[in-house]
């Protein structure tokens, strides 16, 4: 099986971030990952339109109840109804992630992948400091293909990876 | 993007009942299109065996909370964690849907697809009345790849399907 | 903890139907349990107003994003956000559930209560036979009141319910 | 229907939080408010203790497959079967949510509250500060009291409530 690498970011974006989204796309594709996203528009457009022009398949896991929502860039539409609820299918599926820009749900899906124990790489993303002033295992990148790099040699190898139990 | 089928069918099975799984899996793969599946043992195991040994692509949603679950023609996990749910997200990701065999998990998917309007063909699967006597239209078929010519005959061409709403 | 109870139809049903949820509602809440439905119309309402009327809790597990789409008799709307799949929730979280007329979605939740072992009583609903003629432990009852007593007897006693697990 | 307040926090605490977030317990139960939680230990079981000693009511939602993993407070166990996704189902239940204390888990339902426009306060949690600097709109507290003031006053009133949509 392929590595996956999810990208997460809003659905709507600035030009800037969107262009950074296309190159982590892009770059993922390259690496002969496989790309993850919301299948909606903004950064996960940006990533899948990257994606797909160098030749790799994309995931998305769209939130709504009909594929009609996917951006074109989609290969293999995931139709889960089930609203925000998809983004813990997004990020559970996932050897690593990286956060594009974000807001509040960027925010979340981070959240999700530091509890999961999934890598997450940020670009231009939240910087976070626990209660107790504890250091947040985000790992930051200033460049996509940077983002990318640090993000599959984060990936647990094969087998090492622990289950993540109910709790 | 491809068409999506759909194989269903207990985790469990019996020898003859693989057979045809697998026969279904390996017509899906022939015609182009996407196979998914629930990603474990049994019917899924042997529809994914099918579909990879003729080159295609099969999604496997999982049930679980990793991707160690997924029988080892899986090419694409998606690791949902919602245990039952992800039957949900299996018959809506799907253009079509096909029951082999299959006890009370199936018949649960099959009266989902038939809720959602998503053609099924059942292959050795339930035989369903409604109380008031009214036709169920589950289509049958004698073969596994009768099924499959029936399912993909029975896909709605695109821009037609109807968007289920929130009920 | 109360005794959880089910009751499980479709969102539009006739008067004759609805009286008789009304009846299974009231008897529910009459014994002491706590009502759970999908919240909406139909089915669901005429429980809802049966167990609300005899002064009883009504969990409305809703399908949609907002608690406005529930009846006027749920006392603690639930908002899945989640379509279908709050189906899983609904008979997941029941001791028993009564199934009263139906189509396809109640027929999915008869398989799903089925399938993970928890006991179902049909009122005017789906009659089952398995692929290979195996008998199908759907409870039967003749007046709305029968049901309820039947679901309350089938309950497992406290301590005895097996975990289902992931599978 | 009364008005529901949610309560995060993580499942292992310290005795500080934990006594705070049994105080928050208690103020929802004597505002006439149900308090909803994951209905597990730690922050969750403190919280659940609070509000049964005063009364009220607790609506737990499990992240696993049975009800034997609730808090002996909890008067309503939801069993969602969902792992992680019951977080969306919780926050989007709720009128206002409150986090005490927490780690990656409350984080993620704080972020995902702050998307969906329900009212968030915080009592010794996460300080948050947008990518580009702006002010997120995170209520805060100084006391278990003044919290849940804080969170019913920020309750929109009935009928206010927008929707919040499929995105």
């Amino acid at each position: 099986m392929a590595v996956h690498v999810g990208v997460i970011g809003e659905g709507v974006c600035s030009t800037r971030v969107a262009r950074q989204a296309e190159r982590v796309g892009a770059a993922i594709a390259r690496a002969g990952a496989v790309l993850l996203c919301g299948g909606l528009g903004g950064v996960m457009e940006a990533a899948s339109r990257g994606a797909a022009g160098a030749g790799g398949v994309v995931v998305g896991l769209l939130p709504g109840l009909g594929r009609g929502d996917a951006n074109r860039w989609v290969t293999i539409p995931i139709v889960t109804g089930m609203d925000q609820a998809r983004n813990v299918v997004l990020v559970r599926s996932c050897d690593a992630v990286i956060a594009v820009g974000g807001r509040y749900g960027t925010l979340s899906e981070i959240a999700l992948a530091l509890k999961l124990g999934i890598p997450v790489v940020g670009l231009r993303t939240w910087r976070l400091r626990q209660p107790e002033g504890r250091r947040v295992p985000l790992l930051t990148a200033a460049t996509p293909e940077e983002a990318v790099a640090r993000a599959l040699r984060a990936v647990p190898r094969r087998g090492r990876r622990a289950r993540t139990w109910l709790a």
